[in-house]
């Protein structure tokens, strides 16, 4: 085999191959599609439980629809007092927030009595459960390694308002959970990207629900995946303030420096969710004193545009919106993740329903000769 | 996009597609090759600890670094108290088997203070503790699910030696502890299977290495993957006597009926692994009163290639070479781990070495021009 040619797809990371078909989530011309919506639609009009539902069961939900399937997330989104002490013993540890999550996940399965049923029903109610858990799971860790005790979520809330309600212990006002909202709106799927893909690879296998959700967060917990929205926050305090961007940006062009948050492989004029974000984000940074933070995006954002013609990427404003919102760096993606469960659910079930393993070939270029040699004699 | 042909790749678990480049094992005429040696040669002239220093460095160790890395392995086999207790609370749940793994090994990742290195040293040091540790955790879950006392490694003994003692509170023979051996060296790599593919694509968004292999386990837990063994066995329960055989057979040829442990993908030839065990297992059948499940074995093997030009997958012999040395069924798909955990080590250091992220396309076969409808009006 070290013959042959080494075949063009080797090494690439699959670049341009396709894995499989959907009708989950696309690129299609200059936006995003979830099941046909553009993420612009989705975002102006849908809340985040509407957009759940549309990528589970592909439509929106009539009224009588929603409000039944909120209460279904809502009668899974408190924790057993068993499962904090779980939760405790993890936030004590000094790992990383998403290996935390990894494991706290991980650990959520262990308690599900239905976890190995993989029926579509079975999935979609293993789904239910984490999703209407998750924000309650990441609220309740961020408090608990500050040494919080974790707040209960509120009945008849949304999972945006719940979610900043207990990770701040302070209500979010009308603009506060619409951003967020839309922030989760804008995260719940995005194609093929690395954790979706492995959480079919796992799926593909006919593993059970939790292992391709843990699958899931073991690849977004990548800095080449999640994290970019941290490193912006980064890059802004570095630069300092608005008078230093042009410099700043002067020196990344001259010596080929990476600009975080800009730049992305498929879309070509830009990431609609930035754009969108960048909008809504506004009026949240200007309370929250952060408008300085804000005019400096846009400035990088228009240099990077005029001088490598480069756009930005969804994490280009979202670590802006969660720090406006009072949240710690260490949460963002974890933070992804509580939208994110709601793509990797809708994608493995997808995946169960016309399975075949996924089994790609490594070409071999090492030696196939070798004898092994007495121990003695090595 | 709807328009345009499905790509043939789609839906086919990437059969054919080359992923990558690699020069830890793969198959070679009608053998399997670790870094350029037949199994049949490592089966019978080097033991695990031996092997997974092939592996990770890509040459057989001399005696005396041999007798250092076993000493490096040792130094990480005994467990801590506090991640005891953690197992302990594992163990009672009533998961899967490879649920509890899953979190057992992600918890495991959260106690180690290096591992976000992912370094070549990084990954080699991290994975020295886990596959050092390995065993052990494995052995203690299966005792405390039992409702038994963990027992703790012995020094200067192999993995084998310990695992065995370990799980079962009593010393192996030699026989045995040279079966085990084997069987470790013969599950420790297998080219880019679905668990090593899953653990490569999370590496490549460089996670960490505790990342990588949870999502291997992931893979593994999946029936299509592990746990065929477990499925032989039952089988053989199923037929019950030796005189049976024949018309069960008769039986699943003429229904269709799927034998277990029967065929594999990728050899043609028959996989030299259930060869080896064969051969190798009978001694210990014997002293376990499961000779007549060894003729079993053998005749359904003669019959299924006979009438079907089938042959048998390692995991025809390695149930029962489990069962023999008196192992629970559930324990199987973990010990499976116990050995690829170190083929995972060697293939997640190549990924790094040489990553591009793995993104492949989803092709989409939905609509592309839905508009949300207000609530009120579905």
């Amino acid at each position: 085999m070290a013959q042959e040619q080494i075949p063009e797809s080797a090494n690439k990371g699959l670049e341009g191959i396709v894995a499989c078909t959907t009708e989950i989530s696309t690129i299609h011309d200059v936006t995003l599609l979830y099941r046909g919506y553009t993420i612009e639609d989705l975002a102006q009009n849908c809340g985040f439980e509407e957009t759940v539902h549309l990528l589970w069961n592909g439509k929106l939900p009539n009224a009588g629809e929603l409000e039944k399937f909120k209460g279904e997330l809502q009668a899974k989104a408190t924790l057993s007092a068993d499962y904090l002490t779980v939760l405790e013993t993890i936030a004590k540890t000094t790992a990383h927030s998403m290996a935390k999550l990894r494991t706290a996940i991980s650990h959520f399965g262990l308690t599900d009595a239905g976890a190995e049923n993989i029926t579509p029903a079975g999935v979609v109610a293993n789904a239910t459960r984490l999703t209407g858990a998750f924000g309650t799971i990441v609220a309740a860790m961020s408090r608990l390694e500050q040494g919080q005790k974790p707040i209960a979520p509120v009945a008849g809330k949304t999972i945006a308002w719940n979610f900043l309600n207990m990770v701040r212990g302070k209500e979010p006002t009308a603009d506060e959970e619409k951003l967020f909202d839309t922030a989760l709106v804008l995260h719940a799927d995005h194609e093929l990207n690395a954790s979706t893909f492995t959480a079919r690879v796992v799926a593909s296998t006919m593993s059970d629900y939790y292992s391709d959700i843990t699958g899931g967060l073991c690849s977004l917990k990548g800095p080449l995946h999640g994290g970019a929205n941290e490193a912006v926050m980064i890059m802004l305090k570095e630069i300092g303030t608005y008078d230093k961007v042009d410099s700043f940006i002067d020196d990344a062009v001259k010596n080929g420096k990476k600009v975080m948050g800009i730049g992305h492989r498929v879309y070509k004029n830009g990431d609609p969710r930035a754009k969108i974000l960048k909008e809504l984000s506004l009026v949240t940074c200007k309370k929250a004193g952060l408008e300085d933070y804000h005019r400096m995006l846009v400035r990088i954002q228009e240099q990077m545009e005029e001088k490598k013609g480069l756009m930005p990427n969804v994490d280009f404003y979202s670590g802006l919106v969660y720090t406006a919102l009072g949240l710690r760096p260490r949460d963002f993606t974890p933070i992804f993740a509580v939208s994110r469960v709601s793509g990797w659910s809708a994608q493995v079930l997808e995946q169960y329903a016309n399975n075949r393993i996924y089994r790609p070939r490594g070409f071999w270029t090492g030696p196939t000769d070798k004898k092994v040699v007495p121990i003695a004699q090595r």
